[in-house]
């Protein structure tokens, strides 16, 4: 039996897996996949790029039910964009690192939910301030942009402060159906799954890229800041990114002030190197979780097998709690 | 009704919550108190105090269950001291921060079980060929020594390897029963609990450190060298301490190198001021959980707090799973 949480109330849906916005991974083709599955697709509102964001979200504009999330720091450089994504009438606005004040009553009037990322107590109490409806907890080992405290931590302790006011959903580092399971014990009302979805068909990914992931273990890899600053990405304390290991991020790691004194070349050898797909030069953003991936399936197989795990774990009849009294 | 795991009946204990082995803040009586509660007790074997050891390990002597638990690398420079705890008749002894071979074979032809704890896929794969009966998964969230990888990630790495050779405790983060059933949700027969011990009335510990660790928040503890550097003991790697912030440790953060330098000078300082209480320069070793802790309780209440909530929490009877279909 599916499981029902109130956050799949809230939103309608089936299953408690909300696909994160990654950059230009998450386009509308895997937005929609994730949905039509069951679980909630967050299309990536990526950094900027106008003609990108208009053409993904107008594919999904008649579509339900789907999100569509922001870096909210680079969405302050061009508000209008706002405009674009509400005009595809999503059903939630995602708003990650930054404040969310300054957007808050356009989505809200629109008749969209306010979602907010945070990484802290503090962010948290500036989100509920702002009239945020549904809080993500983000622990580290997420891919691509976060902070520093661990899923476990962060967890409980949004749970703890929100007190039941709207639901939490959490992220960092999970990948199947026992990281859904482990996370409701925690309190959590749902997943927001990252990476595991990058290992998709749908997913708007080089093949290589998503290749590294499959292969890769959970040492492969790091948050820092050289993947931002190679692209003269400066990001806001106290977010840094995780990526995959790779030959460049290993040569510049702890020359990080020489990086940005040359970020000028640098960012040249790493655009070139993006454009080309070289991935030894170019980062692959990927959380903890890769260690757990190990193919490439549809999207919609990953939201059922997450799920179906989850609901056995949670009903007693795997082995792991297969003994339970 | 108890939980019950693979854990629970090789250790033939009512609940699956483990003591940490905490230097000397784990005496005998909270390693009684916690066995007596219907969990497991672990001794703190400390760095090598030989008298210490005798009379905390005699106190024990014809008490059981309850285990004793050493830092590896310091014991292998007075290995004579697993003959003082193997006299009083452990059920485990555990083995932590390095090989555990050159031990494994006269625990194990003393009746004793071998546990060790593991910090990386590699490490268990070598505490499984010493002849590991039980392993212990450490998150970086763990207080005192430990590494880089969070719960979240290491937990199911070391159950998908291990697959179902021996139990996999959880260890790191965990102070209540949300933290209990989320790691059995990741495949763990039960999880050793340090920070949530050390504040309770039974804890060897002075009533200050208590006192802070209950009063701290998430943010308010760090993994780094200095608590170990500032007492001249220089761990190997990967190993670090995770302790409470303190004005001591802001202030030699990042000058670990003239820390070193000047080990001798800041080493008299260090112990001086731990011999007078003072926990602005000596360091309270406590993990992310000071978030989750707020009283200062017995022991016993401790493990039952943790076993009912969790009972709870995986029977679907508590709010967070309350809509479980």
């Amino acid at each position: 039996m599916p499981i029902t949480t109130p956050l799949t109330e809230l939103l309608g849906i089936r299953h408690p897996i909300l696909s994160a916005p990654m950059d230009t991974i998450a386009g509308c083709r895997l937005t929609r996949a994730v949905s039509e599955a069951g679980g909630f697709g967050i299309l990536g509102g990526g950094y900027g790029d106008r003609a990108r964001l208009q053409a993904e979200a107008a594919e999904l504009k008649g579509f339900a039910p789907f999100g569509i999330g922001f870096i909210t720091w680079s969405l302050a450089k061009q508000p209008d964009l706002l405009d674009i994504a509400l005009d595809a009438s999503p059903q939630v606005v995602m708003l990650s690192f930054g404040d969310p004040a300054p957007f808050a009553p356009q989505i809200k009037a629109s008749g969209a939910r306010l979602m907010c990322q945070v990484q802290s107590e503090d962010m948290a109490k500036q989100a509920l301030d702002a009239g945020a409806e549904i809080l993500i907890a983000q622990g580290t080992e997420a891919g691509g942009h976060g902070a520093s405290r661990t899923t476990v931590d962060i967890v409980p302790a949004i749970v703890d402060l929100v007190a039941g006011r709207v639901p939490v959903v959490a992220a960092g580092g999970i990948a199947d159906g026992r990281g859904l399971a482990a996370m409701m014990m925690l309190g959590a009302s749902g997943v927001l799954v990252g990476t595991r979805f990058y290992a998709s068909v749908e997913a708007n990914a080089a093949a290589d890229a998503k290749e590294r992931i499959r292969t890769a273990d959970a040492n492969d890899t790091v948050r820092g800041v050289v993947p931002d600053w190679s692209r003269k990405l400066f990001w806001p304390a106290p977010f840094t990114a995780r990526t995959l290991v790779n030959g460049f991020i290993k040569s510049w790691t702890g020359r990080e002030i020489e990086l940005m004194q040359r970020a000028d070349d640098v960012a040249k050898e790493y655009a070139a190197a993006k454009m080309a797909g070289d991935f030894e030069i170019a980062a692959v953003f990927a959380g903890e979780a890769v260690g757990l991936i190990h193919d490439i399936p549809p999207a919609a197989e990953i939201v059922v097998r997450i799920a179906t795990e989850a609901e056995q774990l949670l009903a007693g009849r795997r082995n792991s709690i297969a003994s339970l009294a």
